[in-house]
Parts: C-alpha cells; sequence; structure tokens
C-alpha cells in the first residue's frame, strides 16, 4: 500500500485522487459544508472495501472540522467552532448509545511534551458529572449523563500499554461508549493545531515496524469508541519529501523528458532523507513557533465541544 | 474515639501518651534513630489490638522520617535522605514480595492544586521499566524488576472513584505489589512537606461523615500496598484549637483554678472555631509560603528514593 | 499607631469605627454600590490629614471592589466584574492624564510563588500596543493608547530593588502614568483572591522593622501612579488573635466581668502568638486549597479589566 | 555577503572554508580541545578585518561547547559541562573586569514559548547576592561578587525594546559587566539545545529587513558585554535547502555534468523554498519533539556554570 503518511482521511482521498487520476474513488463519499469564513465541514464517509484498500482506513465516518487563523479567533468564532464539533459529535454518538448513557473521555498524549499535551489538557476542561450522580443527586439535573474523564499518561512514562489502562478502567465502570483524543499525523503545516478530525471508528495506529501501539475500538473494549484526532506536528522527512516532489517537478518542467528523474520521482525517498538528513538521537518535527499558545486554544475548543455535546 | 485530626501515627502516639500521661502504650513499640544532623527516623510498630485501639491505625509498622530545612539541603544531603527512604522501603517490601517481582507505584492528588500535587509529581520521576522489559529486554539489565507508575487523578476530576481506576489497572497488568503516594494530615507546621511516613498497611482513609473515599489496602486490591504519606498542609481550625489550648493553659495559671476553664479545655472546639472563623465555601489551609518550592524538593527526595529501592 | 494588619482602606475604617465606638471618622467619606448580586463596589475618600491619622493611609481615593464565589462566576458574570473594574479604572485615569497618553503597566511579586503569582499573570494577558504604534503603525487603529507591561520580579530574584527596576524604565521610555498590581494583606479570609482595591495614591509599604521595600509613588517617579492591589493570604498569627480575641468575648459573657481578660484583650497576642506557634524557618500563611484556581480566575478578570479601560 | 544563517562562529567558518575550498582563512585562529567523550570546546578568535570580512562577525572570541546527548547525561557528566562553561567564562569575564565587581545577568526570550523560554528558565535559577551584600551583609561572605539578574521579556509581549529594559536598569545599578543569555540560530539539528555558544562580543543581530532588534554590546551599553548563546530551533526552510543542495550533489554525480544544475546550486533556493512550502501565518520551525526537557537540561547546565564561574 502506498505510504499516505497522514491519518486524515480527508488528506489520504486527495493523495489517492491525485497519484491514480480519478475524480471519485469508487466506496468513497465526500460532502463540504461552509460553516462560516473560518469553519469548514469536510464528511468523508467509506462505504465499501474498495473504499478502504483505496485509503487504507476502515469502513466508517471520518469528518475534518477545519479552523482557519485559530490563534487569532474572537470568544464568539472560539464558541463557534466548538458548536460545530459538539453538533458532529451529537450526531455520532446519538447513532450509538441512548440519551443518559454513561460515557468515558480519555485523553492520549504524554502532557511533558507540548505538542503531545493536547489530550491531558481537555481532560482537564471536560465537565465531569458521574461523582456528582452517584454521591450527590441532589446537586445536579436528574436527565445529566454521567460523563467521567481520564488521562492514563504514555507507555514511555507510565510502563503500561495504555490500552490496558483503559480496559482496566471500562471493565470497572463500565461506559456504554468511549470518546479518544489523540495527536494525530497530517501531510500539511496548515493543520497543525487548526484541524480536527472525528470520527466512530476508533484508533487502529498504522501496522509500523516495530510499532506497538494497541488499536482502541469496539473491536478490543467492546463498546463504541469515538475518535477526535488533532494533527499536532509534522515530520521533518515529510516536509523534505514533499519539498523534492516540488523540485522534481520543476527540473521536469525544464528538461522536458527526463528518464533519471521519473525514476527518482517513483521511489520514495523518504527514509533516504531521514538517513542522510537527521540526527540518529531525536525524533524531529516540523512544527509552528506559536506551538504552546495553539495547543491551549485548540484545547479550549476540544473541550467546550465535548462539553456542548454531553 | 479521640479525634486525633492527625495521619502520622506517631503524633498520635504522643498525643495519646500526654493525654493519657503515659510513658508507655501496650501495644506499641517505638524506636529513634537519627541518621544524621538534618535526618531522623522513628520506627512505630503497631503490635496488637490494645495498641490499635488506643491510636486508631490498624497493625502494622509506622516509619517517619524527619528532615531538617529541606528547601536548604545541598545535593548530598537530599541524597541520604534519599538514601534512608530507599533503605525503609527495601526493608517493607523485602518482607512482602521476592526480588524481581513487578511493582506498581500509584501518585494520588490534583497535579493543578499545589499541595495536592506531591503524588503526580513523584510519578513523573519514577523510572519505569516494564515496558522495556517487555518490549525491549535487550536494552536492560536482566536483573532489573518490573516497575510502573500511574497517576490516576482524583474523584473531583475524573468523576471515577480512584479506587475503582488502580482496581482496573492491577487487574489488568497484574503487580505482586502496590506503592502509594498519598498527602497526609498532620497537627504540626513544621511537618509540612518535611516528613515522610512510610507504612506496610495502606490507605485507610478516617471514618468521617460522608467521607466516600475508599481505603486501598490488600484487602480491597489483593496485593500487599505499601503507603508513603507526606504532610502537605495543616487545617486552619486545628491551628486555632492548638492555640486556643495553650491560652487556656496559660489562663488557667494566672487563675489558679477555674471549673469553667478546665470544662472548656475538656471539650473541642474546633467545629465550633470552624464555624465561627472560617468562610464556608473555601476549605481553608495553613501553608508555608514557599509550598511550591517545598513541595518540588520533597517530590525529588521521594522519587530519587523509590528508584534506588525499586 | 493601631496595627491594622490589613492594607484595605475599607477594613481600616471599620476596625477604627468600631475600636472608637464611631459612626463616622472626620476626613473619610464612604459610598457603596451595589453593581450585582455578586459585585458590590465600596468607594473610600480619605479627604484629610484627620482620616490620614485615622487609619494610616495617605489621602486620596480607595475603591474595593467585591467579588463572591469568584470561582463559580459564569463568562457574563466575569465580563461584568471586569466591566466594573475597567470603570473604576477610566474614572482614575482620566483625572490624571489625557486620552492617548501612554501608560506602563507593572505587575509585582513572583511567578513561581502561587499567592505571589498574580502580578506576573495579569501582564501575561495584558493587550500592549506601544511597539505596533512605534513600528507597524498600519495595523492599529490611530486612536490606540500605547501601553507597555513588565513583570519586574521580586528582590529575591533578581537581587535589585523593583524600584530601582521600574525608575529605569520610567526614565528610558517616558510614560505618563503607571499601573502597578499588587499583593495586599487582608484581615479576611473571604476576601482572598475575591477583592480588588483600586487607588490613587500607588504603593507605600507599611514602615515595619527591617522593611526594605520603597515606595511606588508619583513622589519616587514623578509620574501618576494607580495601584491596583488583591489580598491573597492571611497570616497564620492574624487568624489566631482574631480567634483569641472572639474567644475572650465568650468568655467574657460567661464569667460577667473579669479584668484580666479585659487586660488581656486590650493587648496585642499578634507578636507572643507568632512565637509560640509558628516554626521560625517559615512565613505561615492560611490560604484556600483552590488558592491556584482562584488567582488564575482572578488574574483573568483583572487582565480583562485592565484591557477595557485602556 | 553570504547568508550563513547560523549565528555560530563555528559553523560560519566552516562554511566559508568549504564555499571557498579554503584550509585557513587570514585573521581566523582555530583551537578544539576535546574535555571528555561527551564535552568539546572550540575555541574561534577573529584577530583582523579580514576575518570579520569572511564571516560576518566583529573582532573577538567566540567558543563553542558541545555536549552530546544531554538528555541522558548522569549527574557526575552534567557537572562536567557546568564546569567547562564555568572556567570559560572565568577567563572572559577575568579579561575584563575585576574579582568583586558587580556583574549583571539577563535572560532574554518569552517564558511561554518552549523553545524561547531558555534565558529566562536560567535566571530563575541563578543565585544572586546583590541584594544580601547590600541589606544582610552578615549572612554572606566577605568575599561574595555583587550578581543580580533579569528577564526582561521580549517586544510581543511587554511592548518595550529589550534594550530600552536593559538599558534603564544599567544606569541605576551601575554593574560593571553584562552576562546576557540568548537563543540562537544553527544550522545544525543536532546543535539544538546542546550547544553553547560563549562570545565577549555581545549581541549583534543580523542586520535583516525590518529588523527592529538592536544591539546589545558595550557601544550601546558603556559596559562589557558577554553573550551565552544556545540554538533552540531550526528554521525549516534551512533545512529543505539543505537537504536540496544534498540532492544536487546526488543527481550531479549521476549526470557528471550539467549546466542546468550547476546554476540552481550557485542560486541560494532559501526564500523560494519559503514561499512554495510555507503556510504564510507562522514561523515553522524544526525541534526535536524532545525539546522541552532538552531546554530543561541545558538550562540546568547554564545556571550552574554561572553560579560556578562567579
Amino acid at each position: 500500500m502506498y505510504n499516505f503518511r497522514t491519518d486524515l482521511a480527508d488528506e489520504r482521498r486527495d493523495l489517492y485522487r491525485k497519484a491514480n487520476n480519478l475524480e471519485e474513488i469508487d466506496g468513497i463519499e465526500t460532502e463540504e459544508e461552509q460553516i462560516s469564513e473560518k469553519v469548514k465541514v469536510t464528511r468523508v464517509k467509506i462505504t465499501n472495501e474498495q473504499g478502504e484498500q483505496a485509503i487504507g482506513k476502515v469502513k466508517g465516518s471520518y469528518i475534518t472540522i477545519d479552523i482557519k487563523k485559530i490563534n487569532l479567533l474572537t470568544e464568539e468564532e472560539k464558541e463557534q467552532a466548538a458548536n460545530t464539533l459538539a453538533n458532529e459529535l451529537k450526531t455520532l454518538i446519538g447513532e450509538k448509545i441512548q440519551f443518559k448513557e454513561d460515557i468515558l473521555v480519555v485523553g492520549l498524549g504524554n502532557e511533558e511534551v507540548t505538542p503531545d499535551a493536547l489530550g491531558p489538557n481537555v481532560i482537564k476542561d471536560v465537565e465531569v458529572t458521574r461523582h456528582i450522580i452517584n454521591y450527590l443527586p441532589q446537586y445536579i439535573d436528574e436527565n445529566a449523563r454521567p460523563v467521567s474523564a481520564i488521562a492514563p499518561g504514555v507507555l514511555g512514562t507510565t510502563g503500561i500499554e495504555t490500552l490496558e489502562i483503559i480496559k482496566g478502567v471500562v471493565e470497572h465502570i463500565k461506559p456504554k461508549l468511549l470518546i479518544v483524543i489523540d495527536a494525530l499525523a497530517s501531510r500539511s503545516m496548515e493543520r497543525i493545531s487548526s484541524t480536527i478530525q472525528i470520527s466512530n471508528t476508533g484508533i487502529i495506529p498504522g501496522a509500523g515496524v516495530g510499532n506497538t501501539r494497541k488499536e482502541i475500538t469496539q473491536n478490543t473494549l467492546g463498546i463504541p469508541v469515538i475518535a477526535i484526532g488533532i494533527p499536532t506536528v509534522v515530520e521533518t522527512a515529510v516536509v523534505v519529501n514533499d519539498a523534492l516532489a516540488l523540485f522534481i517537478d520543476k527540473l521536469q518542467q525544464e528538461a522536458k523528458s527526463n528518464d533519471y528523474l521519473n525514476h527518482l520521482k517513483e521511489e520514495d525517498n523518504y527514509e533516504q532523507i531521514k538517513e542522510a538528513l537527521l540526527p540518529k538521537d531525536f525524533n524531529f518535527i516540523v512544527t509552528p513557533k506559536e506551538i504552546d499558545e495553539l495547543i491551549l486554544n485548540m484545547s479550549s475548543v476540544v473541550a467546550r465541544g465535548i462539553n456542548m455535546a454531553l
């Protein structure tokens, strides 16, 4: 399979169409809605196996909310973005469980690492009600839905596979649905902390070498899982690879025909670039200098959206 | 039972002896060791039911490490304090499980509230090895013990009773022993973030009205639980109550005999003080202005001590 | 002079009236306004030397804004509180300088110590415009007032008397007015991070032994200084002293007459309590457990109020 | 002049030698010292105008300390790195001022932005003595040097040009020497938060379009300025540009001769890449995912080095 290097269904569809010169992909339906000048929703639905094969994602709904200039939004624009998230979320939740059934919200990531802190940050602002309904029911509306929230940390700091922690909690408190907030990979720097992907398929990590992350889905947990994913970084080698592709295009335009370049372009230079360019000890990422502020703004939009929906 | 308003076995024993004019309490053995000018260890052992009754703590070992002027310790003195903790911990662990058996470290508390952040702070610095032993055994000493660590948050922010989260994780990763780090109540302002109590009995919250915290012990979890507790605040009403007791002593010395004052002293004025003096909406505590720094210093000592012991 | 142990003109006036059984104090005018259920404004004006003598504050306006349950305010209520601050501030500024004249905002305090971080926190959210007006005037409304903002730190971490830093900056950028945000002492636990005092007299630290803080006023800086002060802690000895006063009252009611107690009450037991009760190495304070959150909420209200006013 | 896009004298010398096929550059002396397996010192001295012209830096000493794998250093290795910094610093200070003369340490940067927080972080750990020498001389060694420290913030958050704040403070407290800690640009991802450049020339920002930063040197302040600079980010366009250069090299090796490619290589593609590849609203940087931890480690090494030297 083509290595998309993005978790966004939206971007994968575009890459596949471009690579195969297609207008439409069988098994994939798309719908766009411009909510306002700054907020756009794209709904990608994978309806059959051909669609699954094409872009390497399982059947289900993948809704992308793009927010322009999130760092400069006014309070009302933030409210609107949160509202858009709330509406999409309500629709997906309504398809799976009843009104008033328990929901557990899980924020993945390491809060000590700025671009990875989005999940735990959101959890801090999710309004939990389960304990009030259990212990102090007189203080809460009788129609309130029980909501609980955890930030399970990451394997590197807990020593425990995240799925195991979630499983343990799910078995004990028995929610009817899980909402998982996670960081995604994207190809586009413009989308860093400015795009939200909501899907009703849960989280299925790419099948990479040595990848020990496990899927967080109805298969592994027994309850429906809605994933809210936000791109927070782009890998440096992806950026350079994309730059080279642009550059080779330019060379080809000048040189008319050039077998060697054609050949080069077919290759995927990602691994070579990674080896040639990047020091081994660290994982280099491209990030806007304003990342700390971007993450705080996005955390606040996502937490508000979740609170409105629940 | 007398309301001790302290979780330290050490302080309870002293209060009981003073109130009853006793030199020794049946069923309680004590041993002191001055490790250095700044570090002192007191080992209190409750050996029978009479001891249990006297100070309201279950049978077991309660070891108190007092560290003087923790904010001014040199690197070597911190190392020494951590070392003292490591030695006591190793002894207690060695009585319960074998060399190389799994340990899970749990840091209780809310990291967003300064005096409550000690547990989560320690977790950040505990060296976890379980995932390395599982996934990358070639990178670690073959005698390393599997250690994992979680900070489960608090009921108010997760909506989930802490014991339920711990139970879920324990059932899934099946450690052989639990170490729990918790904040304690103390009567003495000098002990705030300067004293460590280690006990092999786990955590048994006081049986107060409306107290929904559950015990974290071998009874509830099925594996031995070692508790590391640190006093981080003193309640304002406790301080005022103690001040009044001193004051009444002084009045009595002057007035020679005074039935009314004697009567007053027998009463416990805590609830009245609380009502008369303290605004209802908040929980007022006495804390040193340097609490942020004290908590950081203590977190570092405890994390180092745990790392040495494991 | 009576030792008021509060910086709030409001509280001093009440203490003075009570101690002297007065209804009115010559040279002090007071006006109250209930803005809403949760927000109340009290304006104390000291008009002559007798007023100055009575409560130990220099002539000028002292406006107190009390906000009830600041941690539970809705967005609109916060907006209203900020608006109230903005209005009072605009009046005081309008009496001193012209529309469009430069203002420098200074946030005193140590941001590493929770209750002392209010000033620096506010500075982070003040919208500065001076550099835009100087370097990119095309991007800003031509009627915008040049605003700049600094957090000069505290003597203990900079080694420099705060006044010296402010003087240096004032001489270089030549603002026409200074707004200084500072933490205050109060007698009342209810007012911690819930009350704002605005005054047009600047900051004049109490004349205590060994007090090396210097005044920040028109005298020392040559431009008008508006002080925004917020009580963030209460000293433990003050709380105990107040408790003892209540207690002695109660004893007297029972005992009818009691010369010894009368005598005791005339004394100020503060220093004795401090000595008897408090460990020497730390500065003990009473604080609500929710102080971290309270400080964040108050910082946001004050920053918004300043931004609206400027 | 060639656009080096690095502030490291070390890297500029290498780029100049490579571009001009030189072994030595007239007016530039170099000396290397391997302190230990992980710590290397390179001393570059610019001795005349030809050297200045060649690499675009003024006459003076530029000492680079490279620390390998700073995130994995043991306590002793950190001590050694700090010690190396202390020794170089002591030499440079000793050439300018007397024993016991006042020093002011200034940490540039915005502490709210992770890669820019290094300067303010170091200031938090610098041991200041000036106020103790002034107010409590009995508590300090009589040979102690008066040290003070400030973090003046950045233009975007204060509205004030940093140089103006420093000037104001320097005029008031009259130190004899300034140490300024700053973030640098580098070409190499390996050097991010792993290299320290110390120079006795102060800070002279590149003469870019619209660059409003002013130099911080003896010229502008009247006292010697020692600059400690640490690379904390690499610009994305620099990385891609370097990748393209490598790529063109490879194409040329294959194609033997190729006028078009030669021509391309002579050009600097930086501006084109920036335009083609990077979204306009943000300033994209390449950074290791571990940047938060790297910055903390480097801050601690630099603060210790400064404390030892002073």
